[in-house]
């Protein structure tokens, strides 16, 4: 594997691969890395808190040099384009380029260039994906489930601008498990979706579901925001305290976070006993490292 | 110590403790630390060159991974909180955060909380504590005079918005030096600090005093900023030339810096023979390193 | 060798000695540095990628511990000066500033200071000079033929803006080369270019020349950005792609990017078989090598 750019086009096996190997780093498993110095540049155009920090440390777990790079005080601002930047990376030595970006797909004229040789890897692609984001919510799931076969899996909430409700949708169900959807019918696209699963209220499937995998309100992204109520999306389509009482014994709570407390879920659910987030989030460091090793080795 | 918010809550024995590491990690000392990776994140929501750079220098001092965190391109921007931000960086394996943040008391919430197992060091509240400042000063003085009973020092400046004022004030109380303040009568509220000592004017004190602490005049937190002289201030209230010449043979100057020169202190004087301004920036590594040893261990 | 400042007051012997020892490290060569940490800091006040990232991935090969310096988020925001920054950074144990600053000579002030004691390295001064630029592009030109005597030079562009075209221009003839320029007539300054060589109109001396160096337009330096139009630009004075047919066989060309794609240089020649622009960057990592080991020795 030379790019990690789209779990889409992965098979289950390699799917599964990354997780078993993800899981192995979780239990204290060390990669052998040449001895030569592998520089890794972290390129991140939108805001980040998690998976920015998540890869830095990945890198650093795994042993790599890791090149923080400022888009704002780099010849970006002098209108030179991420082709050009990543062409010069290369030339400068770099291994890998961890890279969020704005505009989907923004990789492929990267991965097909014959003048760059180093690895890219998608932190995330406009509305497209955020593959390394999919990698730990499955490991999350596989980890307290054992597998996926027959599990019953909601994804709720913004699901058309989110880049993960596809992947996830897509992955869950080639792994045999079966996914609704919820949240506000205007923020689903049938057209898109529903050959995954079909949309339901949240008070009809939350009494059914093995997880409870909410989406985040990207206020960022939405025109709306001046007529949004944080209240009136809790109370319709999020995941209030009542409604996860209904939740079944054993049933858990993911988000790929940042959480908007008291919007998509209650503020004292996040750190509750049937919530992953964290899991989630440690997950990331381990599943991050699964795929720098891949893209290197 | 588990966090390292105030140095006004420790006793002296350990305030002593630590000055007497780090005097031990000037002099060559190293940290014994343990194999595994420590990762350090270190969260500037405030400007800083001299703070934030010796706490990333020494922590590779003592061997940890530095991560510096950008505030602006950070998940704060989509409006997560600084507690989910911390929530975060302790999931990811973080094991010290270091903070300096404009909200008074931000890390009580941090310390407080069951969810967070890493170690909270304080580079700075709002107009709280900035105790690092506070045990850097501390040794200064101790290795000038090697010790702090009977000593005359004054405390010069903008007392009210000082992080420094009030904590230093009462560490060298306890350790039996005697306190002065000076500077403009409107910048000293006796409420809070007439309890450690008088305020004279600067030509009153001048010749009587073993250390001149001056503290740096705020401008960023003064909205009397177009009115204000620095020509006129630096006359009524600053250490001029023909003041440092009465000072006591053997008597110091000290400076928190940034130093406005000519406004508290005469631009000559910043790196004359009687300065410790470059030592404190100095001791500032080594004591950092011993706060960071501390709460690590 | 204490500072890097200017290549202008360089011998050419010590000059031809830093291309060797860098031709030395790009072939493997290590640095035997002492066993202590040296911390290098990088002060980009300017925007940069290629010599910013180039700078810390060469500090990474020679083992020292790099410090990024965000001037943003710094005292200097307070007001604090480059040299009361770079006095702190003395007293934290910094071994070597890089330094990239929009003011002319900025470094004069630092490197004549009793006060400061690490070693300054010149990344660029504003319409001053950008030496490790030229050494990399000296050494890119000896790569490819051996040396410089009788090789003829075009130096073409914005040559009054340049900060590499009057170091370049010097260097090349003192080393025995023939320089010539070119570009629009207004953007150079015969009273300060013209002792190194003519100016020619581009269809002159596209046939004749070695190398063809083209430097970029700094469109933000100029003020006539609303009139300059690229594709005028580039067909009176930039390498097109019917000028490079006429190039000499094993003449190669130059540029110290960004490239203006479709200005300076016709798109398709900028990774085409005769340009060696991806080598000057790869060359600058091993230049940048050879610069830092020279001061710190």
């Amino acid at each position: 594997m030379k790019h990690f750019t789209s779990i889409e086009k992965m098979s289950n096996t390699e799917v599964l691969g990354l997780i078993k190997r993800a899981q192995e780093f979780k239990q204290g498993a060390v990669w052998q890395k040449p001895r030569a110095q592998i520089f890794a540049s972290n390129l991140f155009f939108e805001n980040s808190t998690r998976t920015h920090q998540s890869f830095a440390i990945a890198e650093c777990k795994l042993g790599l040099e890791v090149l923080e790079f400022n888009a704002e005080t780099s010849s970006l601002s002098k209108g030179e384009s991420l082709y050009d930047t990543v062409l010069t990376l290369d030339a400068l030595g770099v291994g890998v380029c961890v890279i969020r970006h704005s505009e989907d797909h923004y990789y492929e004229q990267l991965v097909q260039s014959p003048h760059i040789h180093l690895s890219i890897v998608n932190a995330g692609d406009g509305s497209g994906q955020h593959p390394s984001q999919c990698l730990l919510d499955l490991m999350t799931i596989q980890q307290e489930f054992g597998g996926f076969d027959g599990l019953n899996v909601a994804i709720v909430g913004d699901i058309n601008h989110s880049r993960v409700a596809r992947s996830n949708a897509q992955m869950l169900t080639r792994l045999g498990a079966k996914v609704t959807f919820s949240g506000p019918k205007e923020w689903f696209s049938a057209e898109e979706f529903s050959s995954y699963g079909e949309h339901w209220p949240i008070d009809k499937l939350v009494g059914e579901v093995d997880v409870m995998m909410l989406l985040r309100v990207q206020h960022e992204r939405h025109n709306a925001a001046a007529t949004f109520s944080k209240a009136d999306y809790h109370q319709k389509y999020g995941l209030t305290v009542p409604r996860a009482e209904r939740m079944k014994s054993g049933a858990i709570i993911m988000h790929p976070a940042p959480v908007n407390r008291d919007v998509e879920l209650a503020d004292a659910l996040v750190e509750a006993a049937q919530s992953r987030i964290v899991k989630q989030m440690q997950n990331g460091v381990f599943a991050r490292m699964a795929i720098l090793e891949a893209v290197l080795s």
